[in-house]
């Protein structure tokens, strides 16, 4: 930690991602430069701002959207954190070697070097996500990333359905979590549906806040984005929710927004005082949790 | 399964708990009876709902208001389990043998059969909840309770904050969770840190839900009660969520009530083809969740 101790300004780039990577990083690294004049300490980038979501559709041409990192996009982003002395959490389609792929997150200090990668664990694969064919699962774990103002619990987008991922995480020092996320409704549901699953993305996250006592971070994307018969409406609401869970900023559906909030990461001792989950945890009896299923 | 197939009404007997136990239980049996008159299929009472929560304070005195399972509470509740046709989930202060005292929760089946016992896991201790005291670690671990209306994932009040126990109890098989409690606000806190600690209790177990993709119940006590310095507000909010956390059912914070859902428990295998978590859980990275952290 550096003389900033523990208090944070914390920055969320909510954007639009259109099918030209360098317009999108264009785009990211204006918000960037808006959230550090408004003396952000770190910025967070939504999940794969500088493309369209590819994973619409199963198609082999989009690998070629891979890139390694260090990479000319993860480049250009230390640069932007240097120039701007500011934390970046970005992320970036990885290849990795030939045939590997990843979905990974990449953190940038404020002098510009780079300070770690995470890459997804959890890979979801479904009706217009279907990134089980583009991403291998990541297979570095659940570890901070150690910056300059602290160690970055980031995850990526499916992970913050699993509560497992962020006690993980929080067991190894994460000091927040952080999601860059890519999600969105599906435009032919019902609008109590499109609810329900929005409530519940948010109730899950908040819910992690909670178990953990931390801070909780997510940027998602917006914007209406179709490739043949598949159609996202990508639902926005990036947020920043204390450690009782509850909302110090939160974006809507629909507006390009950077939101802010200063945050104090020492509240995390104070509240888990109060609430000492991890006292009572009971280590002896969750060695199932690594199974799939008991029968 | 009986020939209820998967359609289940659940009630809730959310009362105030007097230091009368034949006056409380009075209640408790009324509030069972009720809901039988409305058709439940099942109901679930507050935890220690036949005692003023006596661990308020650190007495000695209050061993002796355990009792052995079967012993006279759980029989009379399974008389009125047969009577009303009925399945109860009760809670009782069971003295196991001498110097053993758990927080259990018993299931009486609607034929007045004993269907099983779930001891509390997860035990607290605060200012004004001195539960190690009085309460040995349940060594049962986290086991589904077959009963003639499915499997009952029966816990207790302060599990309810641990991701593991929901999870565990999750891949046991249960088709729902359900939490008696009796947890409460300290007068002296403000409104808005009461409105965080209430809401933060709802969002962690509606996250039960979300996560596991099934239904969560959880039924609290209500009432002031004083023992000393000590003063808690039983918050009452006892609730039926459905399996994307959406509240099905909801009482306040103060009044005597027998709230009642019906629910479909096949909306779990529905809900899981669109959100399936549970084939995406990274199970051979999960094993550090039997540490107490990593450092």
């Amino acid at each position: 930690m550096n003389k900033k101790t523990t208090q944070l300004k914390i920055a969320l780039v909510q954007q639009v991602c259109s099918r030209k990577p360098s317009k999108n990083l264009a785009k990211s690294i204006t918000g960037i430069k808006l959230a550090a004049s408004r003396n952000a300490d770190l910025v967070i980038l939504p999940e794969l701002h500088t493309h369209s979501y590819f994973c619409k559709s199963v198609d082999p041409e989009n690998f070629n959207l891979a890139e390694p990192i260090p990479g000319p996009t993860s480049t250009l982003l230390a640069q932007a954190a240097r120039r701007y002395n500011i934390v970046i959490v970005a992320s970036i389609f990885e290849r990795r070697t030939a045939g590997i792929y990843h979905n990974t997150a990449v953190v940038l200090d404020s002098d510009g070097s780079h300070a770690g990668i995470y890459r997804k664990m959890h890979i979801p694969d479904d009706p217009g996500y279907y990134e089980k064919y583009y991403f291998t699962m990541g297979d570095l774990g659940f570890k901070p990333i150690t910056t300059s103002i602290g160690k970055l619990g980031v995850m990526v987008c499916w992970d913050q359905w699993f509560p497992e991922a962020a006690r993980l995480m929080t067991l190894a020092g994460a000091q927040l979590l952080i999601y860059p996320s890519a999600i969105g409704w599906e435009p032919t549901d019902s609008n109590d549906e499109k609810q329900r699953q929005l409530q519940s993305w948010l109730t899950i996250q908040c819910s992690h806040a909670i178990a953990n006592g931390l801070h909780v971070v997510c940027c998602n994307r917006i914007g209406t984005e179709t490739n043949g018969n598949v159609t996202i409406d990508f639902w926005g609401n990036s947020f920043i929710a204390g450690p009782q869970g509850e909302m110090l900023a939160h974006a809507d559906a629909t507006t390009r927004s950077v939101i802010l909030s200063k945050i104090e990461l020492e509240f995390t001792e104070e509240l888990r005082k109060s609430w000492p989950f991890l006292r009572d945890r009971r280590t002896d009896a969750y060695h199932d949790v690594t199974k799939r299923y008991l029968d």
